[in-house]
């Protein structure tokens, strides 16, 4: 490390002698290796931009200067190289240095990213504040290839022509190589036409050219993959100089040079520009270069054989959907899968291996996943869209407007549901109670263990109107189950009925043994939290001499008024725990229902005038969720402890307040 | 009307002879104004499709073919020829037709629609469908240029390229010119490639080019139009080529000859493919043709004159937002306005005039709408976003993720909150509770009538997070005004507080003149139900001899925690009043707020045991709010009473409670 050394704040990189860039550039790449590897993180799209980042620390001031990271999580070098050195042992942990760029980390972070295909937005909102203000900060958004499947990417480009001032895009190409057949690069050089400054800009370009040595042997792959995608048409000079930009390209990502000339004249001209460079995902670990999905966000691993170090033991419940999914499309030929961009990370990839011709990966493009299945189950088939909680988000309007107000059968395979970890805030599975609480006829189930989750799925492909089922990351729960090799026969699902799983459990009072009332609580735990709800019931019946009725709340939507109201008036405390948001959540809405039953036992009368019902307790309510709106980073046992949710703490608080 | 006599059911239209087509057309265009003249609807877009729609109906059959028209607000003539002629009396009206394609409607409906860009997503999914079952249905996307700038469509346009069948695109191109310097008509043709029988298409377009006579006239200003945006490329052959579908055109839209023999042969092809058909909006109708935006959607007029039956009389929430916006950006020149192609319909018209270099007129984009205005307020400036409350719904990910995790200082106008009548369910603004209830930082206010709509903007442009204001469809109330003339000085917002209207209402118990303790009700209105709900309390205190502590919910959020539990104990009805459905509701908070606080009063005792302290009441809590997921079409005031909601419901509701 012994030029990173020196690089202790933004605009050190301008003192490095450019004869030791490449060996700069090595030393990041070997720091964030270290890094990552003994704290997991991104490891592929980091490795890919070194250089790139450098090139633009080279040619942009900080914080003057406004960078832009589409999606954010190829922002390592840039925190490196702007003071951030020191915390990467904290990375993505608890209280630690984010693993995406954050404003209020560093005054070089200039927008929150984290969700795909922001950044040409985010940039033209700067420029347009730029162009009103009359400075003249540079801005630049980096995005790359898989962000231009995303729409937004065009409703933004669409403003670009109003531009009267510069903004650079670098189009972050790790994957699509130049197609000559159907464009090719001396056709759109050609057919750009900027005036003076690209005279200049011309030559230099033309020599980058010359210097990629890779153009040629990826050319047969790239011809066919580019066919099929929008992003052929950001390396189409047609395209980009329609919609009034200009096109540079491509550039040798890897080359800092090259790119440094390249970027600063770009910088120079007064209208949008559009870099595109060529990059190599996970360039300088060959694990991660050949294998750049594996090494895409990664666990700890050892570095001499990039494996994992911690191995995978069970089941995720990623996992026993994907099985499960493979079963109900081999009974029925109607159900068929559809992935934004992730097939792997949902679990996809099951079916799409024995089901390709039914699975249909439609890129970063959550809206057109939605409403395209939409479209499949008004043509009698039954779309199932795997998608993260955190990414359907960007289909909300999709669900209720394409999907639920036409009562369509679309099943929702929600993965990522509740707390994520360490991805922080914009990964959060936290919000999803409350965006589908009102949706028009939707079922909404959270299954307690792996076998409801499997019977979840077959209840509904059997519906004939939309139906979510939310789960967590991480390993599957296999405590309470009823069958617990996940097949479907066994385990049933009542339509919009919790569970109570003590069935022998009798709501009537019982007294202890000298003769007092015992205090009576009940537990309804939803989806992850019935694991931990386990534990708690475990705790308090062996350190408390309580026995909690326990009941899972299993359909979050419809919810079950009518069991609910059965509660009323018979415990002390009634505890709901979920891992969502406050407002719109499960114990909210349950613990409404409850006390509207109370009311409707006392209404009207006061205590001491006719209300004062033997046998009638009014309850407690302590609804264990998320009552701040935004979860940052940290590992879920730690985010639970943060929020007053993990068994101990629920435990306390009950114990507290009997 | 000797013609459309005869078409009473789908097809019959076939049997009309080719000579009578243009009489037809005019029947069903004499037919639609009649119609709209006299209950309001859509007028412009229907209007410019008669011929097309026409021509469709004669390549087509229903309800085996599917037709899908983006948005919906040009269904008209459909409906005419597929046996909904004689419904037209109830068009829009409270359990009549719906002025958008429904599916339990009619069989020959195949996607509802009301938002935009949904169209080609759909018509994809049905595409897929298809190929996987092996049948052989036409199926059509009706798509206008305006929905072009929605970023689903190229979502959508991703994934034409692996179509292998047939599927028709329809640009129904009623603003933007051919432009002959950016590309030119025969450009495209000699770049179209579509092999056999594309040679007979070829002649018959080259003769439709022909026939049009307004190309040349319209040139000037296409060229200007194009230049900045993304509709552009749907013009271009080297943009749908390269996405890998087949470009016909541009048809005249209104000669059905020429669209019948275009289209017959574009549903041969076995492929995507993009017919380019240029219509005028409000064809027919002179004034319509002249004012089409007038004629967009309107409320009944004389067709002599083309004025409205019902003026104006008082202004609209709109109007004194698009006011007081212009005061707040004549004050501070760091505001902002943005639309998404609505200046008029939100009343951002009114600051575009004042200050049009700081109006931002996107398109139909909110998703970038909302991104842009992060980057805005990252910028340093302060934007207001001004978009209905059914259409933000698209930009749900954008607000959460852009605006609210980073903090920004956004405003959301969100107009049309509450049920908008006669658009029916895709319109209605009864979601934005819940969408908006777990947004981190984000202040929701629902201002009682004009002069606090004025000050909450105010209000909201000091405040340095993002803070929404939403406000109904209609006349804006000037009741319990404290400053009749909207100025902002003398209404002012105390941060995240509730408003007790009677400041001397106490709290304690009053006993009637037989010395009998007074049943007790508050009363919490939010939003335009304040309006409804104060003919509700003057109904109480006249008819009933109860007075009603009257309460302004005001800010949705945060909610007034404090103020809300001085109400536990102490009253016997508490009733909450908010057009907005129940999850997530105001109510259902403020609710759990207050029987909390009385949990605390009594909780761990039983009544019997200690907790019957003299002056404890035990409220009814009434939820006046949306209870069914979904609300269809009507006035209002139908609305309201089919959902329990309007004044004398209420009452009849709270006295029955007493």
């Amino acid at each position: 490390m012994k030029i990173l050394k020196d690089i202790n704040k933004a605009n050190d990189i301008k003192n490095v002698s450019p004869d030791c860039m490449d060996d700069l550039a090595q030393e990041i790449r070997n720091f964030i290796l270290e890094k990552v590897s003994k704290n997991g993180g991104h490891l592929a799209s980091n490795l890919g931009v070194v250089e790139l980042t450098m090139a633009l620390h080279l040619c942009m001031n900080f914080p003057e200067d406004k960078l832009i990271f589409d999606v954010g999580h190829q922002a390592y070098t840039h925190k490196i190289l702007t003071g951030r050195k020191n915390d990467f042992d904290t990375l993505r942990k608890f209280d630690g240095l984010s693993g995406f760029p954050k404003r209020d980390e560093s005054d070089a972070d200039s927008f929150n990213t984290g969700h795909s295909s922001t950044s040409i937005s985010a940039a033209v909102g700067m420029v347009a504040a730029r162009e009103l203000r009359g400075s003249n900060e540079k801005i630049c958004a980096v995005i790359g290839d898989g962000s231009m499947t995303g729409g937004m990417v065009y409703e933004a480009f669409n403003q670009l022509s109003r531009i009267k001032s510069n903004l650079v895009i670098i189009l972050n190409d790790n994957e699509m190589s130049i197609d000559k057949n159907v464009g090719g690069v001396s056709r759109y050089l050609n057919k750009l036409r900027v005036g003076e400054p690209y005279n200049d800009l011309k030559a230099g370009v033309e020599n980058i050219l010359k210097s990629i040595p890779d153009v040629g042997e990826k050319m047969a792959k790239g011809l066919k993959r580019s066919k099929d995608s929008l992003k052929t048409l950001f390396v189409k000079g047609s395209f980009v100089e329609e919609m009034g930009i200009t096109y540079i390209g491509p550039v040798d990502g890897h080359n800092i040079k090259e790119m440094t000339r390249t970027f600063r004249k770009a910088f120079k001209l007064n209208k949008p520009i559009l870099v595109h460079v060529k990059t190599v995902k996970g360039a300088g670990y060959k694990y991660a270069e050949k294998y750049p999905e594996h090494f895409h966000g990664v666990d700890p691993f050892l570095l001499e054989t990039g494996k994992s170090v911690n191995r995978k033991t069970r089941a995720t419940n990623t996992d026993v959907f994907g099985k499960k999914l493979c079963e109900l499309g081999a009974k029925d030929n109607r159900i068929v899968a559809i992935t934004a961009a992730m097939a792997q990370g949902t679990g996809v990839n099951y079916f799409q291996k024995k089901f390709p011709e039914r699975t249909f990966d439609v890129g970063i493009a959550e809206q057109h996943a939605v409403t395209f299945a939409a479209g499949l189950a008004a043509g009698g088939y039954i779309p199932v869209v795997a998608i993260y909680s955190s990414f359907l988000q960007r289909a909300y309007d999709q669900i209720l407007h394409d999907v639920c107000l036409q009562g369509l059968h679309v099943i929702f395979a929600i993965d990522r549901s509740g707390l994520v970890g360490r991805d922080g805030e914009t990964h959060q599975g936290i919000y999803d109670d409350a965006y589908l609480a009102d949706m028009p006829g939707l079922k909404v189930i959270a299954p307690k263990n792996a076998s409801e989750l499997c019977a979840a799925f077959e209840y509904a492909a059997k519906c004939d109107g939309p139906v979510a089922i939310k789960y967590s990351r991480g390993f599957a729960y296999r405590g309470l189950a009823t069958n617990k090799d996940f097949s479907d026969e066994s385990a049933e699902i009542i339509s919009g009925s919790i569970e109570i799983e003590e069935k022998n459990s009798s709501l009537d009072d019982k007294k202890d043994t000298s003769g007092e009332i015992k205090k009576r609580v009940a537990i309804i735990a939803c989806g992850n939290m019935v694991e931990e709800s386990v534990k708690l019931r475990d705790r308090l019946i062996s350190e408390s001499n309580i026995e909690p009725l326990f009941v899972s709340g299993r359909f979050i939507k419809p919810i079950d008024e009518e069991l609910l109201k059965n509660l009323a008036g018979k415990f002390d405390i009634i505890a709901f725990a979920e891992e969502t948001c406050e407002a719109g959540s499960y114990g909210e809405r349950a613990a409404s229902i409850i006390l509207d039953e109370l009311s409707k036992m006392c209404s009207g009368e006061k205590f001491d005038t006719g209300c004062s019902k033997e046998n009638i307790r009014y309850p407690k309510i302590l609804n264990f969720c998320i009552k701040q709106d935004m979860v940052r980073q940290g590992s879920v046992d730690e985010l639970r402890n943060e929020l007053g949710i993990s068994a101990d703490m629920m435990y306390e608080t009950i114990v507290k307040n009997l």
